[in-house]
């Protein structure tokens, strides 16, 4: 790759443990291969997963942490290694980078300054819970993380199953793990009977479950959420 | 896989040429050369995806078409191989099935029907785009494909315009490959100065480009994207 200018690779990692032997691309490992300097929401998960596709020493690399704490000034000088040829890899928390995480900060920085973004094939528990949901996948909103405020919260609830209804579109929303029971609950008190919600718990792992049922059927048999990495979807 | 229940793989294929040997995960794989019965949106372009990956020989596998044209009550009828312990792959014209595609209909059966839905981690057109746009990740819109009546088309995209300008959301949306032209010169009449218009082609390829500009920096240099398959995201 030292021919090419050098580039920003936004590298999806796993969202389940012990699955890169199933869901990592030849590509991802190719370019981890090549790549030296990589900016990580978290070093010690980031290093996890490198180590565990078994491609080279973790302890040639250099990372740098990038979060929702880091300012705009000084994503220019975590970028600087791009103007001696130096190629960076973008790993986020769990999944693709850029997508429900301040990663787009990043990419934002280098269209303004003409760097070649590439973006690789990998696992986004969005798209693997819309597939599996059986709701609208022509029409989706993703909403990221609702409202910690019960009220708040609620009052969001109505209005994306309205908007549903309205719309017909999917409706994508995630929580903390350790508040899913709260956010599941909130779901069945706060919709109408007929509304469809998605629970999509441990995607790409061999516990993985997808169940679709109305509220209706999901009073009084709730799942075990808590703690277990969930994707929520609504369809009214 | 023999010993397992009868499910539903749904499998996602490259959305560029020659492109499985970078972006196709070993689970795929392992899955195509378990299956022997593929529902597909279209037998010619599945038959040669599956060849490609040179796993086994295509003659030896049964493909059933699935596409908008098909009706509900023939789906208990393609799935009817389950009922013998057969598992099935769903496979699309390209990237994720269920998601912008009737796939979802499939599904929401196996959903009513209590068969396990598995989907696979593959190329996703739309998470590609949305990752190297630098728009905002956190909160997105999907809206498949526009209007095509000149008209109609012109208010869609000034609603989505508005209601991005109004809630920070990211919106996408396609075109067929050999509008892209008309929809990108719609999109600088119909949008403000301000607004922030990424074009994605020909993504996971070696010719992918991912550029985004402000609208008024886009006018008198849009770039040729006639028939190039193209996602258009738009944030103001």
């Amino acid at each position: 790759m030292n021919n090419k200018p050098a580039q920003i690779y936004l590298i999806p990692c796993t969202i389940a443990p012990n699955t890169q032997e199933s869901v990592i691309s030849p590509r991802i490992k190719q370019v981890i291969s090549a790549v030296d300097y990589f900016l990580v929401e978290n070093v010690r998960t980031a290093r996890r997963f490198i180590s565990s596709l078994k491609l080279r020493a973790v302890s040639d690399l250099h990372f740098e942490v990038f979060n929702k704490h880091t300012d705009e000034q000084e994503i220019s000088k975590l970028l600087s290694p791009l103007r001696n040829g130096q190629s960076i890899g973008v790993i986020s928390e769990a999944g693709c980078p850029a997508i429900a995480d301040p990663g787009n900060q990043i990419v934002r920085w280098a269209h303004r300054n003409k760097v070649k973004v590439t973006p690789l094939v990998g696992p986004s528990s969005i798209i693997l819970a819309l597939m599996a949901s059986g709701m609208n996948g022509q029409n989706f909103e993703f909403h990221g993380y609702l409202p910690i405020d019960k009220i708040l919260r609620l009052k969001k609830i109505q209005s994306i199953e309205n908007e549903s209804l309205i719309t017909g579109k999917t409706q994508i929303f995630m929580e903390t793990p350790y508040r899913n029971r709260a956010l599941a609950e909130a779901l069945l008190d706060g919709c109408a009977d007929q509304t469809n919600i998605c629970f999509a718990c441990n995607l790409s792992s061999s516990t993985e479950e997808v169940r679709t049922k109305k509220v209706s059927e999901w009073r009084g048999q709730l799942p075990d959420l808590h703690k277990i990495p969930t994707i929520f979807l609504l369809h009214a």
